[in-house]
């Protein structure tokens, strides 16, 4: 199957909207002097392409109190105040139980120094197997929240679950951030992490790819005010 | 305040927890075992520090049909079936009331080519500026959902409104992804976008810089194998 098919089947339900769009805006309405195609786009379907996604390692104790690991890439900020993080996870993955029962996770930031062991976090499960241990890493007990992390990632978000949300076959829990833990040699003058030292990986929802992260190239609140 | 009191003072309310957590393990936990703390890491405080994060350029028609476009770093994948994704606006953004009015967004993927004009989209509100003319951005008319994009961004995302959830200063729109249309000189020979060649912009949440994604590292579910 053609992707401009998929798109076709995907947008099937759409077609009442597109028509209403297309052929019945009101005279007058600004919507209607707009350009309504770019020749220079492709329609590839109803994917989840979005660049760049993080890699999060998201840590958990089993029923059983095991200390656990998966990776993430479905997630990010969600909220300022509260701060929050969200984490999407099937329901199958031993890590959904495990969050629903201890109320609360963490979110270890991967990096370039240990992308085999993140990796083996996504492929593995921790019913079978003690990821920690085969992954050479070292779980560490948060002392407020009920979840564990790696010491070996740089930066760790301790999260307390704020909010569940049922979307489709991935389950989105919301966590409150109640502290942040870096290592100190990553943190810059200021006390805040440097992201060159960090070094985390970047993902690339098209061709499943770890990237590193290159050089700074502008400052963001500053660049665009010499356009207005 | 430094940044430890901050700690302190978000952490408080947890007190209980962490005196449960630490001190009243039920004999034989395997939590009990665990080191409890990682002297090489410092505690920043509740923050909303997560590398990295993406620049999202969030398309919407104000209640006039007017294009609008702003700049969110609140935001990710959170599903793959049905593929959707989050962004997290505030309530005193105009592009808030447009979503809740459309029930529809796009979401562009900002670009090295236009940071300036990606930077700009998130400092100016569409309240008092025609922010597309400002930037010399093109808007463009979706024919699947009530939102425009601008054409210069290479990547671009189609979404109608399915959640809405209100989790403090932010609100998080869950939009699924009805189509994606790509530059057709971003596509790989498989027909998917090329990262190196779209050139997304990724953020910093501790410096607010805007980086350039670097070499490729690894292969996700591949590289963790040798491992177990």
């Amino acid at each position: 199957m053609k992707s401009y098919e998929v798109g076709l089947m995907w947008t099937a339900s759409l077609e009442v909207d597109f028509f209403l769009i297309s052929s019945f805006l009101p005279v007058g309405d600004i919507r209607s002097n707009l350009k309504v195609e770019d020749p220079m786009k492709q329609s590839l379907g109803a994917k989840t392409l979005l660049f760049p996604a993080p890699v999060l390692m998201v840590g958990t104790y089993d029923q059983a109190g095991k200390p656990n690991l998966m990776n993430a890439a479905w997630g990010g900020i969600c909220c300022s105040e509260p701060p929050c993080v969200t984490v999407s996870i099937r329901k199958s993955r031993h890590t959904y139980a495990a969050i629903v029962e201890r109320k609360a996770f963490t979110v270890g930031i991967a990096n370039e120094a240990h992308m085999t062991e993140a990796d083996y976090a996504g492929i593995a499960s921790g019913r079978n197997a003690d990821k920690f241990a085969v992954a050479g890493l070292t779980p560490v007990r948060s002392g407020l929240v009920d979840a564990p992390y790696a010491e070996e990632f740089p930066v760790v978000l301790e999260c307390r679950l704020l909010h569940t949300l049922e979307i489709g076959i991935h389950t989105q829990f919301i966590g409150e951030i109640v502290d942040v833990k870096a290592d100190i040699s990553t943190l810059s003058e200021d006390g805040l992490p440097d992201i060159l030292k960090i070094q985390p990986l970047v993902y690339d929802t098209a061709h499943r790819g770890y990237h590193a992260v290159g050089q700074l190239l502008g400052t963001a609140f500053t660049l665009g005010k010499k356009l207005g």
